[in-house]
């Protein structure tokens, strides 16, 4: 492997698994106040198209990484969705 | 354009843009509390490696979004450095 290959898959490494502890983070502290959800709900879409896209190339590392930052991202929209619906359905109490 | 490059576009675009509200919310509120510090450290390396593979293959799709996503995220990172100063300065009184 060349030296650019090298410096493009650590960057896909890094920019891949730099979800992750956000994600353990949201799941410890369920806070997701200072999180952004118009950013998540642009990154998430983002990231599914990327992973179309990988399919219909039938591109292995564009697939698996966006897979991997889908997850990761999801879990994070998830929290920030539910902590929407709670904050709602207690307003209405 | 054919569809898959039509796909990958709107894709890159969604991912790039995707940090530019919370940016926004970062700089408007200051408050970083939800944000993961390991996230931003190494999304920012990883998406100033990407910098330099766009650079070194000559690719201007990649530099020009991963530039947007650098100073996107760097400011992001700006402030969660300078809460974690402000914090400390304050616990030493």
């Amino acid at each position: 492997m060349d030296f650019t290959s090298i410096i493009g898959n650590v960057a896909a490494l890094l920019t891949t698994i730099s979800f992750l502890p956000q994600a353990i983070k949201t799941i410890k502290t369920k806070d997701t106040g200072s999180l952004s959800f118009p950013m998540y709900l642009l990154f998430v879409t983002g990231v599914t198209l990327w992973l179309v896209y990988g399919t219909l190339n039938n591109q292995m590392p564009i697939i698996v990484g966006n897979l991997v930052t889908l997850v990761l991202a999801g879990i994070i929209l998830g929290f920030m969705v539910k902590g929407k619906f709670t904050k709602r359905f207690r307003g209405g109490l």
